[in-house]
Formats: C-alpha cells, structure tokens, sequence
C-alpha cells in the first residue's frame, strides 16, 4: 500500500485512505477504530447537534492519539456553533461537502485546521483550490447520499478534476475494496474517502437492521431520487416507492418535502425503520456481504491493493 | 501495456483494446483503422441496412487482413438476415447487447464465431456464461447509447461481474485514456471497450457537427434518458428538453415514443442535425478535447497506460 505520499503527509496518516464522515454512521467508534489502525477517521457531523458533536470529539480524543477529522455538510444548520467547537476543540482536520468551499475554508485556514472539500465537479475543485483548501474529494455518481446533479461517475469525475487542479486529491465513490482503491490511484487520485465499507463496519453506529439490509442489496437496489430537492442516493424501500410515483406525476418540490417529513435518515439509519426510513447507501454495498471491525477492513483493503498492484505490474513487465 | 492476455488470445489482437461497434460512428473505416493499430475494430451494424452491413464487412476485409467483428444489438429488427450475413461473410468476431444472449449465441458457436455480449448486470453476466459465450462485456452507467436500468457504474460493475463469472471480461464505460485502462484492470477487467474516444476520431462516420459538439461538453451534459422505453444516455439538446419535459408531467411511453420519433439518431448523429437529433456520447466526452485518428489514439492509450503502471508500480516499490 502507498504510504508517504502527499495525503499521508497532509493529515499525518500511515495510509491515504479516508473513512467517510457519514451521517448516522460516523460516530467517535468508527472515527477512532480507522485512525488507529492507520487511516483518516472522520466523524459525521451532519447527524449531531452541536454539543453531540463535541461529546463525539473528546471520546474519539480518549480513544486515539492519531489524527481524526469531522467531516460537517455546509447546509448544516447551526454551522457557526459547530465550527466553534471545532476550533475550541482543536479538531486537526476537517472536511465540507455540499456548499460553496469559500464560505468556511478561510476561517478554518486561520485556526491551522486541514481543510478538504467534497466535489462532484471539476467546476467546483476549481473553487476549492481558489478557496484555500488543502485537499479535494471528488465524490461519483455511484455514492451512497447526496450527490452532485451532474450525475458524474467516479471514473470520469477523478480524470476531470485531475486535470483542472494540483490540489491532493482523494476519490470517492464506488470504492470498497483495494482493486478499486487502485482503479482510484490509477486515475489520478493519491488517496481514497471509503463510505459504504465503513457504514457496514462493526464500529458504525447505524442500526443493526440498516447494516443487515445493506448486505442483501443488488445492483440496481439503490437509486438516486429527490434529485429536485437535493440528490440523494438511498436504497429502493416503501417510503421510496411514494416518492418516485410522486416524482413520476410531476409533484412540485414542495409536495416531495411534504412526503419526506422530517428525520427519515434518522428513522432509517440509526433507528432501523427500513420502510419509512431514508437509507443512504452506495451502490457498491452490491459488493459486500459482511459485516466487519474497521481494523479488518483496513488490513483487508491493504492486502487486496498490493495484490492488485502485484497482479498489474507483474503482467507489465511480462509484455513483449 | 499488457499483451498476449486471454483477450487478445481469444480475438488475435495485439492489445486488448476494443472499439465500440456505435451506431453512426463505427463503419468500415474506423473498424479497420482499430485493427491495423493491434486493437479489435468493430462494425457498428445497428444503424446498417443489413445490405449496408455487408459491404461494410466488404470493405473492412480490404483494408485490413487483421481480426475485426460485428457489433449488433439484439433489438435489430432483422436479426436473422444480418446474422446470416455475418456467417456468409465469414466474420470472425460477433459482440451482442440488448438482449437474451442465449438467442443467437449457440448459433453463432456453431458456425466457429468468437461471441462476447454485453451487460449492465451481474445477472446477465451469469446468462453469458450459461449462454456459451466467450466473453462479457460489462458496460457502466457512464457509457453513451443504450445503458442498463440499474444505473451500475463501472467502478461498481466490473467488480460485481468479476466475482460471478469466469469469463474473459472487457469493461466499458467511461474510459478514453491509458489511465481508464489501468483502472479497469485494476477493477479486475482483461480488456477494454471505448466507445466515445473513438466516435471522436477522424474515421469514425459521424457528422462533424456532432463530433465538433461533443469536444465542447462539460460533466453533466449528457444525460440518461427515456427509463421507461430504454434508458440511453444522449446530450443536451432542444429534443432532450422536450422529452425530459413530458416526462417530467408523467407522460405514458407511448406519448414519449412519439415525441422521439423516427430516425432521430441518424438525424443527429450522422446528419448533423443537433437540436431535432439524438446524439449518443458517454460521459467521458468531458474529458475529450480533439479528433484525433484511431491509430494515434492508439498510440496514446499506450503510452498512458505504461506511463500509469510506470507511475503505480514505482510508487508501490519505494513504500516503507
């Protein structure tokens, strides 16, 4: 496995593989269990209140003296009151998705915080590198909740944004294993930002029923919907089925909000409600049919890449 | 870049590079071009008059003594005079999609014709196998033209495929550089089909409005249209708008079918027309900037992929 390069030495980590800050999901446990065992943790502070927040970042604190991060959507609603308890806190690391990067990167900057952003676009990296950031993720189509509305594929989308910045950039998307973490390199990025995997981790902190459904899913069982609100990947349930017969008549925007209610990511993910609740999932949980410790899947996602490297450049240097 | 694999084994080619058989792209001239070049050209037979077809085989057999095939969807409305066709004229190399691969395979077996049929699924790639065919092509979300309901991404597909089937795999989707091909490996793959990189060439037949267009499309302007008759992924167009709109209302199928019309993929792709045509491309058009001929792209897909592993295999050398 790749160690020492760019990413590594950014946030200080043995292996430029990043746990996905996800809602529900990205608790202290998982945080701390993937930085110990060498990667970047991050916690989801999409899911929190603020003072959730800090409690998830002083136990992650007790539990590992490696780098952590927290990884906070810009369309959180009390985002003042998070990032001060991030700067008070001393959180070394941070990454924001979904919003203008230029909003917080600066601030961020100033405190001496890592500061990374999650694209779906070559037109947004842009930004991100005129923002200051200090990384760029370029997150795929096939990523389990929301999503960009250009419907990119991490294939096309890491070539893209390779080509527009020199920022470090991590991959995201579709990513589960070490053959795709070496697709992900071979692309151009120089490290990776795994969900899905992680979700279905031991130390994730979504309901048990979220995490047994997720390994029966097939392709084609998740699918991206709500994409007049906001897009967002989630797997095929009842409370789906309603909303796509909405969509398909044409409801206005409003109409799906008034259909989605409130708290359906918490009623799905944390509470394990699978047919009222909103499952956010990728598409790469098809791939995956256990349930494992984060250390087990870092060590098992080590393995699988130096095998896939093994395997390639073996046949390279065999060609006539 | 590899040589001497199970793909260019089973096709006698020298790199296993395969260019899409398009419909309006791929003619005699670009199929020998890929040929000669040590690729695997294939003749887009489902925009031809199966009398067109045969002369295309023709002329394809003049101009290059090297293996090239036909690409033909199984939705072709006289599939038992082309493939008549193509046994009479001795085409070597048959790659079908759209369809039951079980229908024509054993046919095509027997009369001594290499088969590999393309899938969106996991699921159609076990009916490969069962099929007899001697390769799977598992094409992702992100291709132009004709795609799969489940909206599968070819980071996600490859994999899926490579653990239930055996079978000599080509991904597709999504790639148009050295590096695309390094990732497909890496995902498992042993050769690759590009379709848009080589509908931008000079040989390939489609008009220079529609080539010149797609040089100029950035990420989300290509779209996955039409899910209720047959999802295709086609650009932006004042067409698109309209289907999109009367889908957005819920219009039934029918209503949708007569909104497209006839014709409307020669009208755009071949006649230039492109506000009243559908112009099939992937996604990776972003990424695609000039015509190039197909042995120059070639060339280039070869000095990328060695420049990647170079790239990917170094960095693995020199890890602590």
């Amino acid at each position: 496995m790749i160690q020492d390069n760019r990413i590594c030495q950014l946030f200080n980590i043995r292996y430029p593989i990043i746990a996905g800050g996800m809602v529900w999901c990205s608790g202290w446990r998982l945080a701390s269990a993937v930085s110990e065992a060498g990667g970047l943790g991050l916690i989801g502070a999409g899911s929190m209140h603020p003072e959730t927040l800090r409690e998830h970042i002083n136990k992650c604190k007790n539990a590992t003296t490696n780098t952590f991060g927290v990884n906070i959507p810009l369309l959180y609603p009390e985002m003042e009151t998070a990032i001060r308890i991030i700067i008070e806190e001393k959180v070394p690391v941070v990454f924001t998705s979904a919003g203008n990067p230029k909003t917080w990167t600066p601030l961020l900057k100033n405190h001496g915080i890592t500061v990374a952003h999650v694209v779906s676009s070559s037109k947004f990296a842009i930004k991100c590198e005129e923002a200051g950031a200090d990384a760029v993720v370029a997150e795929g189509f096939e990523a389990g909740g929301h999503n960009g509305r250009e419907e990119t594929t991490t294939m096309c989308l890491v070539p893209a944004v390779r080509n527009v910045t020199s920022l470090p950039l991590i991959a995201a998307g579709g990513i589960a294993s070490g053959a795709g973490i070496a697709a992900a390199m071979a692309l151009g990025a120089e490290g990776v930002q795994i969900g899905t995997r992680f979700a279905l981790s031991e130390e994730s902190s979504a309901h048990d029923n979220f995490k047994s459904l997720c390994l029966t899913l097939n392709e084609g069982d998740t699918r991206l919907v709500l994409k007049q609100l906001a897009p967002t990947r989630v797997v095929k349930s009842r409370l789906l089925d309603r909303i796509l017969a909405a969509e398909a008549t044409g409801a206005p925007a409003d109409e799906l909000k008034q259909l989605l209610g409130k708290g359906r990511a918490k009623k799905g993910m944390f509470e394990g409600d699978l047919e009222e609740g909103e499952l956010e999932i990728g598409q790469i949980a098809s791939t995956i049919r256990q349930i494992l410790p984060a250390a087990d899947i870092m060590q098992q996602l080590i393995k699988e890449y130096d095998a896939t490297l093994s395997r390639l450049c073996d046949s390279n240097r065999r060609k006539v």
